[in-house]
């Protein structure tokens, strides 16, 4: 028999979850704050408090709105023998303070980072990021294996959620570079799909690999000035990207910060480095 | 015999230019403001003014600093039958301007946005943008080849660097989200290369997927809600990123205009909308 599995939050992305392991042939206990959430999910067994979908499996997965909500929801339920592996939005300090309070209530702590839509559940290119307790998330690593490619990234149970962040933080700026993009080409009646078909996909695809080589300037510094365009090269440049947005209407906003960040790397002396001095000044 | 060509300013960037056409066989003049650069181009034939230099070719390509060095090294020379591609850094404002300028002055003016840096020049994954005549275009397209792959992105002369600028635009947004995310893997020791590799890269591979999505809904705004996490959640859960970046002490500064741009999409009663909507925001 499958490991027996509860699922706590039945939002969009909790729903997804209870479908997988259903699918999969996990028996599946699910709970909601407002009941009668979900009605597609045949097969599960509806547990009408947190308590009694907590005493019914082993492996407690979790999906709220927020921490204070896990909290909330959790509160003064004896968690003893449990596994919590908790997939709730929350930051690393707020990972590693849940798992002092859970397992002062006898929980196994496990932290998830989600890094997939809803619909991309059960799907090969999803993959789900954990952190705490090692030997639990090895014991349902088959289990979790269900919902997306588990990774695990260290025992400090911040470190789900700091992964986690790291890549929404890079997702946001793409996705702000791009929109910015998308914004001067529509300004121009340009075409967009074409535009992003054609010149931003490829473009950002060929600029995506130079990451590798920041990350080891992070690393190990190097020695002697930036091969390519260095800093004080792209700060000075940098202004027609903000004039060029104005010319055409559009709001720099997304772009200023970039551009200040040069400012400041040149002003502090690294204007014949590269990125990685960047990097270094955010810290 | 192959077209004879002159190159104006021999920074990185000229030097490079001048050096693919050389090694493609064209008769190659070149000249800079500052006489003794680039001593390695050799066969070039050095001119010893601008007026000399322009004269030499019927195809003149520019690659100097910034437009006002543009119109101050061409100010005055005759430039009758020749064809200005002017790759010069600008703004589609100062490419328009400058095409009535020079046009004034008896040229065919091509402008060329270079989507490389100098070390690509020559290698098949450049490419260059040109806007402007396109029959003087055709004309030098296969002399053009020889520096990057061509391509030709309208007759309004100011389009070439509209789209070089959202490209830039877009990959400055990129980086500076990669910046942001290694950041914080670097407060947490957390081995950057390895992250970058097996995390950052196919995260972000696989989102840049998104994008031809968000294009079409640009073109053609769709009917009735967002598929998936709609701008509401989104800006909702804006706040872990800000919140993390404090907690592991990494100034947000790069991350901040996106939630504020979230923020506003909302309260202007876009919450239930997805990405296109916050791209119309910015115009």
């Amino acid at each position: 028999m499958k490991t027996p599995v509860t699922v706590l939050g039945l939002g969009a992305m909790g729903t997804a979850l209870a479908q997988a392991f259903l699918a999969a042939g996990h028996p599946t206990t699910v709970w909601n704050r407002t009941p009668g959430r979900s009605p597609e999910l045949e097969g599960a067994i509806r547990a009408t408090t947190a308590a009694e979908a907590v005493a019914a499996s082993p492996l407690v997965v979790v999906c709220l709105l927020v921490d204070t909500t896990v909290r909330d929801t959790l509160d003064g339920i004896d968690l003893t023998g449990k596994v919590i592996a908790n997939l709730t939005n929350s930051t690393p300090d707020q990972a590693r303070a849940l798992e002092t309070t859970l397992t002062a209530q006898g929980a196994t702590y496990v932290d998830g980072g989600i890094m997939a839509v809803p619909a991309m559940i059960g799907r090969p290119e999803a993959f789900i990021l954990y952190s705490g307790d090692s030997a639990a998330f090895e014991r349902h690593q088959a289990d979790l294996a269900v919902l997306a490619r588990p990774l695990f990234v260290g025992s400090d149970a911040g470190l789900a959620a700091l992964h986690d962040i790291a890549l929404l933080s890079a997702m946001y700026g793409m996705f702000g570079g791009a929109q910015h993009a998308l914004a001067l080409m529509h300004s121009a009646k340009v075409p967009t799909v074409e535009f992003t078909e054609q010149l931003l996909l490829p473009w950002l695809t060929a600029m995506l690999g130079m990451l590798p080589q920041i990350a080891a300037e992070l690393e190990q510094p190097p020695v002697g000035q930036a091969a390519g365009s260095n800093l004080a090269m792209q700060a000075a440049a940098y202004h027609n990207l903000l004039d060029t947005a104005v010319g055409q209407g559009i709001d720099p906003m997304l772009l200023r910060p970039m551009g200040e960040l040069l400012q400041k790397a040149v002003a502090s002396g690294h204007g014949d480095e590269d990125m990685a001095a960047m990097i270094r000044l955010l810290g």
